[in-house]
């Protein structure tokens, strides 16, 4: 079986908008082994749009369309298939009680133009929108690469509406369709993506069912599991069996799924321990603040932060420098930041991270030395340098996650059972 | 004159990477005023291809195509253009050299593959690369709505290599390409989308040249203008006209132009009067410190920023609260931040955020109330409050700009001149 995605607009043709839905559908199809040869983007245009479906419906087997079912003039999706596929288009009543319903809810009369999107090709049947005015239509007609049948879905062009009418009313339909994907992610920290790799071997191995792939954002690692199975259960079972086969491997990279993010975790495991974090950031101008204050109820847990990126400031707020810190970039700076944050606060931890080593021009980030990172705790403070080479760009992401990550596994050595 | 776009590679296709050149060119020919009414995407599939460029250069009199142009056995657009023009691949010396030179300045040989990339459908034209080893095609085949021409322009698949050589190969052989282009962009603070467009009236009208757009991010509003002419003398000319058109009437709410945000013109400001700033914020969580710690050489003007959005942060460092601060979320509140921060840093200048009032279950940011902002400067302090109703996504973003706005303005009454 062979596929092609049809994108019908003016405003995609012309480079106004992005088409995306295409991409979404060749995914959806990818998931179920339905290989798409081609995508087609159309302008709003009756002959192009009957031209553009006479090919499809003959090179594939499975045609996809989105856009075009609107109740404007220049929404030209019905009468294409019904050109296509030489049949009149015909009123639904099913259809039209269920627009004029939707208005109603709204309390608005149907406006006489939305009359149209209750008519279909002859033959056709409806696909009932549960969000929006626009049904779509299924139909199928002679053609497809065997010369018998090609199957026709089209969807609104509205993503949203597109993505629960394909995944409750055609992904059903189509070979595999019946079976249902499940997915889970489980984020690390501080492995990269091809040592992670290196670790999983042969869990990544493609066509291995659950399938997993690594994606990594701004120095977060993920792993995602696609699970396929007949039942909810078997999907289930499948990624709790590839969930511990990965912390297995991975352990205390590990630090998460789906969307939590290290700063979730940290608010957690602190707001469960009732202890508080400040911090004081230099070369990270204010990026752990950021990222922990926005967490929901963060308050009990971090109580604020300094944004020291220079001598006076520094000064300022966390008293004079003692007399072994000479250098802004230095072991003893992260030392002292830390533990006078942490006294200064009043807090049960203290996180610092120092000025960042001043780049000569030309250097590339490749050479770039190192910054320090500092955890104070009642007992102790712990440095660490962090180096900064790697892209630019996530460069303030990546510290503070370093620094957070820190705080992170030192709670976890302190309890042992999590 | 029609268009057609085709995009070639399975990795679109199947959706695992997202197609945005054929956006980009179908932008590109709007500023031509040529219509594109087709974008087709396709496999790697020597077949299909020839298949989809027969009908492309039957019913369009452009066809740009990109990717494909590759050394490896899956790049069949070569192959792909000789088929449907139904000639021979041959050799371009010129090419071979070209290559085997990129390879040489890099201390390679040249791989045997690579030969491939010099091999052109007879009669078209090498397209040259400066930035990478796979030239292009340019090739006129019969064909063309009109039956005459259709004029094919093949780029390779990466955006930086195939925006370079349209620019400056395929543009200029294209009906109204040799007119130039310039853009230029006017940023604004302090007014929404639609009441800028009210003030600019028919500035912004279609069909006017320098044609003048307005689009908002994060509550920036940027004016585009695009000046179309002969020389770049005329669309220079063209652009300040619209330039001081466009300023006359959005006055103040103008702060800068291209890729300038707040924080780039108050660190300006700042160092050219040798002045000093440092924040105190609660709600906003870093938000001001992170934007101005993200300028260049931004030391010199601010000093650094405390992130206070508990209590127990504010008294450990701003002091005990003044018997007049009863309410978080207040005008005391902000006044006392401000003025308190101020002394602290010993700065000239001191912005402060309060923290953001408690939401009840279900209220909509619509209903929200204010939080309160204020300028502490070295005679007064100035509190202004500020609606979080809007979109919650761009809250902190559009909060802390309002804060640094409020210095901006304050700076400009101060010196007129500017």
């Amino acid at each position: 079986m062979i596929a092609e995605i049809i994108a019908i607009g003016s405003e995609l043709t012309s480079g106004q908008k992005l088409d995306t839905n295409s991409q979404w559908l060749s995914l959806q199809l990818a998931d179920l082994g339905i290989p798409v040869h081609f995508h087609t983007t159309v302008a709003d245009d009756l002959d192009a749009n009957i031209a553009v479906l006479q090919a499809a419906t003959q090179r594939a087997d499975l045609v996809l369309l989105t856009g075009g079912l609107g109740p404007t003039l220049d929404d030209l999706t019905r009468q294409a298939l019904a050109g296509m596929a030489g049949v009149d288009l015909v009123l639904d009543k099913a259809s039209l009680s269920f627009i004029e319903n939707f208005f109603a809810g709204r309390g608005r009369d149907m406006p006489e133009r939305n009359r149209i999107q209750a008519m279909f090709p002859a033959g056709s049947e409806p696909l009932p929108n549960p969000v929006g005015t626009a049904p779509g239509i299924w139909m199928e007609v002679p053609g497809g690469v065997s010369g018998k049948v090609c199957r026709v879905a089209a969807f609104p062009g509205v993503p949203s509406e597109m993505h629960r009418m394909f995944t409750e009313q055609v992904r059903p339909r189509l070979p595999g369709g019946a079976r249902i994907i499940r997915r889970a992610r489980i984020n690390c920290f501080g492995v990269g993506e091809s040592r992670a790799e290196g670790l999983l071997g042969d869990l990544t191995a493609r066509g291995r069912d659950p399938e997993i792939g690594i994606t990594a954002h701004e120095a977060t690692i993920t792993m995602r599991i696609i699970a396929h199975g007949s039942t909810e259960q078997e999907c289930r079972e499948k990624i709790s069996t590839a969930d511990r086969a990965v912390r297995e491997r991975l352990g205390h990279y590990v630090f998460g799924v789906e969307d939590e993010e290290l700063e979730h975790v940290l608010i957690r495991a602190l707001r469960d321990r009732r202890e508080t974090l400040s911090t004081a950031e230099s070369g990270s101008g204010g990026r752990i603040a950021h990222c922990l204050t926005g967490v929901d109820d963060f308050e009990d847990a971090y109580l604020g932060g300094l944004v020291v990126p220079t001598d006076r400031a520094r000064e300022a707020m966390l008293g004079p420098l003692p007399a072994n810190v000479a250098e802004e970039v230095s072991e003893p700076m992260a030392h002292w930041m830390a533990t006078a944050c942490r006294e200064r606060f009043g807090t049960d931890y203290a996180l610092a991270v120092t000025q960042y080593p001043f780049m000569e021009d030309g250097q590339s980030m490749r050479d770039a030395p190192s910054a320090f990172l500092a955890l104070a705790t009642q007992s102790e403070t712990i440095v660490r340098p962090i180096s900064l080479a790697g892209n630019p760009a996530i460069l303030r992401s990546r510290v503070a996650k370093s620094a957070m990550d820190l705080l992170r596994l030192h709670l976890r050595k302190l309890t042992p059972s999590s």
